[in-house]
């Protein structure tokens, strides 16, 4: 099954809402699909999402990483030598997401070759997963608002809520959404490295009876030494996300002191180094979480059939729901959820997407 | 692919000497046969070795181990589903190779379902790795004609040499060896926990022009202080093996300052367990070293697959030679070694042994 040509798509899905975070308003899904043909006819694909503030990617570098590199050095490799990928791609640093998607087609391929979800090839720990909502910022009525919908029409009951270094309104929308969907719910809080260590100090003390499970990316990524004060003074996980985008910089942050917990997106780590990234977190019994890239169906398709595979990321809460805030997709068949959970296809090989090719001729841009 | 039984076979094949090492002599091979088979009628084979004063497992605890615990513990599981292994095993800690035993042969159940080969399955990093030899322990001149002898022989040109606290004859011994094998052969030294850290110091210092690649577990595990002062001071890597028999404990030797290279046994972390290892060691860009334990042809075709699928681990010799002091084994074609390497077998699915049932009729014994 050797590696015949590999295509780079660009796309462009509008969000129903533009969406806010700490650090971006993004209008539209500006994403990347990346297809690889083998010589035996087989189609592997994946996502690429273009995330400039966080991986220094443009829809435009990931195009043009996979056409004039990326390509040229995997073309004629068997495509169930993912070993080798290291040293093929090796010609550019960073461009994560675009190396994720070749790593994940090539996965597809596998699965499509051998009649196999990932899902199993890669474990098999559990047939679905939670599903964990990312809230999006705004006031606490609104926020808590979103969340209690959230978990009366699809039974979601994790929630990630973007906090900054205004405390007083972050411990408002914690205390809102608390109130909003009850006790049990799972809450952790997203500083997307926009908190000073002392203000995340303030936000723990004062939302202490609000049951936080984590504290994803508190602050900016060079204050290593603010981590390391959270880690040691609260009682509530430092989760590292841009913090740890790379196995080696997991390692690093969980042995280092500065997190007692990891965020793996299959985007940017694609399934090989995101399988380093968990196995590492589990020989130290630390919890992973799956995170979302801002994926559509297909990065979210990939995302499942990897955290469903492994026990610890099957273990909670796992962001897959962003997917609902672009108006349409290029998939057949979209992700549900259900009773807050969504289900692994455990018949369909690969990642367990069909591409709909009038949807991708209407939402393909040139570049 | 659900899994009905697991049957569990001690056997004894006397070696062709009594080997000799620091911890221990041994006049014969005292494994276990393991093999599951699930409700369609394949058959998953893997090799545990009892190596008491390693691990603490007896020929017999490995055989009460899978038949008692682990067999009703996986009886029913998908084979595929190999993330469900460190729950369902959970109940009883340590037993590291009957546990490796039963992660291997899932992965070759896994390679039999599918028509492939677990070195293609794990990654194809390399069609073929070089093989490292462990020399016996002895008289200078006597072990540098082995080394000689493997090298004419087999073309082998990596050898690992046992050394302890007697450092005139250690140097000795590698300088013996270093003339008989030539200035590019690959030598490293293995200490067995048998040395003070300043012998080590000595040994380097004295053995200075001989060119050492790695000095593997120079002192006893408990003397911490000892090894992270050796990685500080020696210009020879320190490798972890007794030291880094769990993904935890690789994690915690080369992240805290002890070690800088690991050596990877297939036998006491199976695959799974294994490429955690192996994923944080590329992580961090250290060696890894594919160590033999004393595996039998069974155990040396595991290591085998699962060294030629890495990248870092196909990069450098790996201990695969030790079958051949074994007097016979248990398999329908024995492995070889030509140009001082070891191929895969491209066809032959799983880890591509097939067991001789007249022979293990023969060596097998009743407990």
């Amino acid at each position: 099954m050797k590696i015949e040509s590999v295509t780079a798509v660009p796309f462009r899905i509008p969000y129903r809402r533009t969406f806010h975070m700490a650090t971006a308003s993004m209008p539209a899904a500006d994403h990347v699909l990346v297809r690889v043909t083998t010589d035996d006819g087989l189609v592997g694909v994946a996502e690429a999402p273009a995330r400039p503030a966080i991986y220094g990617e443009s829809q435009r570098s990931i195009v043009t990483a996979i056409r004039e590199w990326f390509a040229p050095a995997i073309t004629g490799m068997d495509a169930f030598a993912v070993e080798q990928l290291g040293a093929r791609l090796a010609g550019a640093v960073h461009n994560h997401t675009a190396k994720g998607a070749i790593d994940i087609a090539l996965h597809d391929l596998q699965g499509k070759a051998l009649g196999q979800p990932c899902w199993r090839l890669l474990g098999a720990a559990s047939e679905s997963v939670p599903v964990a909502s990312m809230l999006s910022i705004g006031p606490p009525a609104a926020v808590a608002e979103e969340a209690g919908e959230l978990k009366r029409e699809l039974g979601i009951d994790s929630f990630k809520i973007k906090v900054d270094g205004d405390v007083a309104a972050g411990v408002a929308i914690l205390a809102a959404v608390r109130a909003a969907v009850g006790p049990t719910a799972r809450l952790y809080v997203d500083a997307n490295r926009s908190m000073r260590a002392e203000e995340v100090l303030r936000l723990a003390a004062r939302a202490a009876d609000l049951d936080l499970c984590l504290i994803e990316d508190p602050t900016p990524l060079d204050d290593v030494a603010g981590r390391r004060l959270l880690a040691a003074r609260l009682d509530i996980p430092i989760m590292a996300d841009e913090a740890a985008t790379t196995p080696g910089a997991a390692a690093r942050e969980l042995m280092g002191g500065t997190a007692r917990a990891v965020s793996v997106k299959t985007a940017r780590t694609g399934f090989r180094d995101s399988a380093k990234i968990v196995g590492l977190a589990q020989s130290l019994n630390v919890p992973t979480v799956i995170g979302s890239q801002g994926d559509s169906a297909i990065g979210t398709a990939a995302a499942l059939a990897f955290g469903a595979a492994f026990s610890s990321t099957a273990a909670q809460g796992c962001e897959l729901d962003f997917f609902r805030t672009l108006s349409d997709d290029l998939v057949t068949v979209p992700p549900v959820i259900r009773g807050g959970r969504m289900a692994v296809d455990q018949q369909a090989p690969g990642i367990g997407v069909t591409i709909d090719e009038d949807k991708l001729r209407h939402y393909r841009v040139d570049l």
